[in-house]
């Protein structure tokens, strides 16, 4: 097997950096099997190259981005800074000067504009980056390639492990929202500032990735939806497991006649769904696709290990893509398109509504009759108990109502209807999308 | 883009024939936008090019092979004859003429000598073959690609849809496997000889292929230890239900200290396991490498659409690759090691045992014995309810033992021994893997 070198460098020593170090000198030997190549590392930019860095000392640190992009030797840079800037900078000159790029960085991809992929173009740079979404779980590749054939229709993940074990934790433990948040901070699973998580932003970003894919049209960020998990109580959680659901913070890309619906919220989703089951950390992208039909990937979606096992991945795909100059094929953009985005209230979805009512005869039809007149029609209705500790005093008693699949603005129009009619609706306690 | 056009071929136009060229009339605009390339269907051939085919009117039929073997100008054949012979021939043949491969023929696949792949190095041929292994979950590529920085333990699949179908029904309705594999046969599901499926032969061509990747030594069919799942019956599934397990037709492969395990046979795995809610026809592959840790990939294992889907998206990474001449990469051969094979009796797993005793006093304390005797370590045991109604007309009593992991040979020799304990033990009525 032949000998030749290839030059690389890393952008970034963080955990993922030293994570992905680790695992290159690990596996030098599987590296050498698998590209023909020896892989050296040739240079790798940190903040400050004279820090000492204990288990790292024969890396060959520079603090000096141009030492890398002006070295024409290097022909793969990983990119591995996180953040938006300067890592695009540094990816867009990178693939300008003719190198492949690796990046984990789902806040570039997320949010790129076409000069990422035309940079590329001019030379035989290529841009991988299945470490983007879902940490270790093969799902870029499956979808751009081993999917390519398909007509894709639905792409729903679990795709944030901190909300999901939040979500988890208060299914099986009845906790609370705020207790199951406190832990998972202590446990280092979610941040001090657990906004980007429990928001559903960091889970908006990989959908925009995952349905730019798979709809072959750019859906960015701002186009997807976006609500997060902070009003789920363990009552709704109960009311759920009647119905025999669980909820999920789930990430919904969908093409209907050319439209594409992105959004990000919690759902509801049957107990017998294949991501019903994901619990804890655990990620997982369910995808429908024509003629394919139901398929799932599920792992770990994030840590050092499975990011470092999806860009070590990526790299021994761009060696060996680049060991022959002149092809640029499987990691080209896909985006042939551009479909609309439905705003969410042109969304459909079946809908749980959970409120409070006055306890007096004919409540329940005034109730009704405000989803009809807005042509809501339910599916089932539910009536717990309520008593008479309610706000202001009243008897009350708790409803739960489902509808059968309607648009998303009849049915914002039946809420604002509710809390309007103050002499029956004491409060609407609750409104949850039921996916699956 | 350019219009650049590239000729291909299919052998074959049976199920999963008809469905390519469907999905290839489909798609044709998708392909174009995929590859840059106008790929034009320059043959196929069929056994009686004379027969008349509804629909397909307009297909260049052949039934001399040298038409397409002999033609410089086909690029890619698209292999979709099954079984071995002619089918091998042809690929190889294919292959040594610098024509790229793609097959969804798992008994080639399964059973290859290295010349397959020889054959290909000649030229700038590859060889691809998505299909051959559960339909259309994307799981070759992922293992192959996405997967390469691992080092992989575990691959452990649902990999058969025929048994998973009657073992879901054995489960769900209490049916005996002669009852749920006459409903399979009748519902398509189950051929009218059902023994390549129900044997687990299947399964084993299958694990032969995703070891062989997974544990990057080659694994024939013939090194895979196969166990069907006729002797399974719903008093064993009860047992296990009680246990909180469900039982399967597995196929596991293992890496354990360079060595290989490889085998197939139904055990039970826990409920909460990834590949417990895996259920009817469906196939899913389950597999741990280090660092990603565990994964999952799951869907339709089988029929005309998946299968399709597997193939043409082979086939659009086929035609990105060998559009630009000189590359092979990717899809060369992984086999780069010869790994033994560990001969089952050197295996280890957990056990259930269930068995028939004499209700006599002792007679726990003699079976108990038997097994301490061979170092087989007890987990659990389950006194069942038994009856007089035994074959000898003795009284008895049903007893279940677990036990904790333990050489299979070990067991093998605790089972020899009871069978010859016709004084306490009636009968042993079935012993199954626990696995997960």
């Amino acid at each position: 097997m032949e000998k030749q070198t290839m030059r690389i460098a890393i952008l970034g020593l963080g955990t993922v950096g030293s994570g992905v170090v680790r695992l290159l000198r690990e596996s030098r030997e599987m590296l050498h099997l698998k590209t023909g190549l020896n892989l050296e590392l040739a240079k790798v930019l940190v903040r400050d190259a004279r820090r000492p860095r204990p288990g790292f000392e024969d890396l060959p640190l520079t603090d000096d981005v141009d030492e890398i992009l002006g070295d024409p030797s290097i022909r793969i840079v990983v990119e591995l800074m996180g953040g938006i800037e300067p890592a695009r900078t540094y990816m867009v000159e990178a693939l300008k000067r003719g190198k492949t790029v690796v990046t984990a960085n789902k806040d570039v991809m997320a949010d790129y504009d076409k000069d990422l992929y035309d940079a590329g173009e001019i030379g035989d740079a290529e841009l991988y980056f299945e470490a983007s979404v879902g940490g270790g779980i093969p799902i870029i590749r499956p979808l751009k390639e081993s999917l390519a054939a398909n007509r894709m229709e639905l792409v729903m993940g679990i795709v944030n492990g901190t909300t999901n074990y939040i979500l988890t934790q208060m299914s099986q433990y009845g906790k609370s929202y705020e207790e199951a948040l406190r832990e998972a901070q202590e446990l280092g699973y979610a941040e001090p500032d657990p906004t980007n998580d429990v928001q559903g932003y960091d889970a908006a970003r990989k959908l925009a990735i995952l349905s730019s894919i798979c709809f072959l049209s750019r859906v960015k960020p701002g186009m997807v939806y976006t609500e997060g998990i902070t009003r789920i109580t363990p009552r709704d959680i109960e009311y759920g497991r009647r119905f025999g659901w669980v909820v999920k913070l789930l990430a919904i890309g969908k093409e209907v006649d050319g439209k594409i619906e992105a959004r990000v919220h919690p759902a509801f989703i049957p107990e017998g769904h294949p991501l019903a089951n994901v619990s804890g950390s655990l990620n997982a992208v369910f995808t429908v696709g024509d003629p394919v039909g139901e398929s799932m990937f599920f792992g770990r979606g994030a840590g050092a290990g499975p990011t470092a096992s999806a860009v070590v991945s990526d790299l021994i795909a761009a060696a060996l893509s680049k060991r022959t100059p002149g092809r640029r094929a499987g990691d080209a953009s896909t985006v042939f398109f551009e479909k609309p985005v439905l705003p969410i209230s042109e969304t459909r979805s079946r809908y749980y509504l959970r409120l409070h009512a006055t306890d007096a005869p004919g409540s329940l039809a005034r109730i009704a009759e405000r989803f009809g007149l807005h042509e809501v029609s339910l599916a089932q209705v539910v009536q717990g108990s309520g008593g008479p500790d309610r706000p202001n005093g009243r008897g009350s008693a708790e409803l739960v109502l489902v509808t059968h699949t309607v648009q998303d603005a009849n049915m914002q129009a039946v809420v604002r209807d509710l809390k309007e009619m103050a002499d029956t609706v004491i409060s609407v306690d609750n409104v949850i999308r039921v996916e699956g």
